[in-house]
């Protein structure tokens, strides 16, 4: 492993002073913004997560803001998911795609009103294809980058922890659901979600004045919760099948492919739809149980059924709970009966392994 | 120093391997690219770099082609920097705005011909620009990221060692201008340009499989040179007054602002040329010298005019051969006679530094 230069260009947040108190001990870099990957080890990060609650720093979800008379319509045009039936206060996921139909970005967008809608951005500068859309279509609406710091709290107590901080009130909030709470004398956006599936929150933290104190707060009122300060866990994210766009997904892929032909049911023309539902559709997004030791998935690993090339693994990872290699893989669609067992070219060695019918958690 | 976890999402390049061959100490992420930062040391191989020759795996620049019909057009609408001035085999440095006159990105753009340009981008996703706009104003041109992978030659032999691999063709291309040569049986465009002011040449070399043979026989050419494995040095570029997109200016920066405002002299009608004209100027990119030690420059510090906030510091580095601290900062202009000492305020403590007229190298 190597180190990470420490420089602007690699943003900070208004959590890494706690983020580097707590002893993390590695980062990547998630829209040009550090953001932890370990803390204790990565067994131990998911063994604490599925039994406690952590806070996580996901300020690098920086939030895409866009308002003005012609929000909506620009939403509809991104977005090859139906957006006129979301409701006010409801958050959902959607690939959004370009003209060819190859996904820019997959984030979750706020629905806050029918002016304005928040994307909370996976990793790409999603915000370049927005200013270049509605230019190009002189959109009558505005889009910026509040100062708004999205704080995770996720695990099984994440709802014990998140009612002693904000009130039982946060009980109520559906999944993917949305409400309006006020803490320290400033009304901050609760969400129930997250990117892990061990039930969660996600706190949208106005200014940057206010992210240390609930940081703090949070902190210490769990702590007969056996909180910790955690990050987005490999291991856990690939057992639950959670997409991680720059790694499974790519500009090259479709919503199709990424197994999310379900969130295409936009009844409006979007950008990229003809185009789109003409796209040949032969791989897909498919779990792989992978035996024996394996490195760090840092390059594609193909994968050969027979010595024939079928696709290849993006993420992979030693799942202690299952007790083997969990991954993730985009593999050709073939006649599936009897023709599970695949070989993986991994870079130090071959290993045997298994195509999966669905992900762990 | 933390470490940096590896990832498919943060992407290996052709040349990976021989970074690690040659010991890599630190990385930064670039593009979603893996970016060498440090080899022997910052300051050995700044000395080595002004002394000798360098490589450096420089494939997070990636190339965004734009071919077609409407490829003239739509540089022309991107770009506030007149392009019918430019010539085929010409390379060109240019601000790219939004609508409201900020910059996306700052790349060096080569003319190809005229229905085919490559912008060799900064760390922005700029071909989402581009597929916005093009596609909001139903442009026809291909937009894509063919397999191209920038190596630089730097430093004061770099012609010597060029020539030993080109050819004495290279002698001949003029600063900013490339040409095609041919080496292992394959043309590669070669371009007199780099992220340094010790000379140099960039390589575009085509296709993974001629990526380690052209770094090995490089290698092997410039051992009497004292060649080295090396990468952009933070100290010799800040002394160069060579900017960094995301350190030094971003999206919320004027052209003008980023003293770039001799670049802007399209007479064509581009995106943002209004709002970029109406945009006040108030505040610009300035060379600093720093006394007393500083940290590494991880976030931006204030700088203090007589306790008057004037600016902000964006990159600084000691330098072994002007013996003091140097900096890059965006700083208020003001009535500057007499008013050269000002505060800074790092993560350490304030230092006094002074506002200088010129970049070093």
């Amino acid at each position: 492993m190597s180190l990470i230069t420490k420089s602007l260009r690699v943003k900070r947040t208004p959590f890494t002073d706690g983020v580097e108190k707590a002893g993390v001990k590695a980062y990547t870099v998630y829209n040009h913004t550090l953001l932890a990957t370990e803390f204790d080890s990565l067994i131990n990060d998911y063994h604490h997560l599925k039994q406690h609650v952590q806070i996580w720093d996901v300020s690098c979800q920086k939030q895409l803001r866009v308002k003005g008379a012609d929000a909506k319509k620009l939403i509809q045009l991104i977005s090859p998911r139906e957006i006129s039936k979301t409701s006010i206060g409801q958050c959902f996921y959607v690939p959004l795609i370009d003209q060819t139909g190859g996904i820019l970005n997959d984030p979750v967008i706020l629905n806050i009103s029918s002016r304005e809608y928040w994307i909370s951005i996976a990793d790409s500068d999603y915000i370049q294809y927005l200013l270049g859309i509605s230019g190009g279509l002189g959109l009558d609406v505005e889009i910026d980058e509040p100062a708004i710091y999205p704080l995770a709290v996720q695990g099984p107590k994440s709802e014990e922890l998140m009612s002693r901080v904000f009130g039982p009130e946060v009980r109520n909030i559906g999944f993917f659901r949305f409400s309006e709470l006020e803490v320290m004398g400033t009304k901050m956006i609760i969400s129930r979600s997250g990117y892990s599936k061990q039930t969660g929150f996600e706190v949208y933290v106005p200014y940057e004045e206010n992210c240390m104190p609930l940081w703090d707060l949070l902190m210490s009122e769990g702590k007969t919760l056996n909180v910790r300060i955690g990050c987005p866990n490999l291991i856990e994210r690939i057992e639950s099948g959670l997409l991680s766009y720059g790694n499974d997904i790519n500009r090259s892929n479709t919503p199709f492919e990424a197994g999310l032909g379900k969130l295409v049911n936009s009844s409006e023309s979007f950008i990229g739809k003809q185009e789109l539902l003409k796209r040949p559709f032969q791989q897909i997004i498919t779990p792989v149980a992978i035996n024996g030791e394996i490195p760090p998935c840092d390059r594609a690993w193909p994968v050969y059924l027979k010595d024939q090339l079928i696709g290849q693994i993006t993420s992979a990872a030693y799942s202690p709970d299952f007790q083997s290699n969990v991954a993730i893989g985009m593999i050709k669609k073939f006649d599936g009966e009897g023709h599970s067992n695949v070989e993986i070219e991994t870079q130090i060695g071959t290993r045997s392994a298994s195509l999966c019918k669905s992900f762990w958690n």
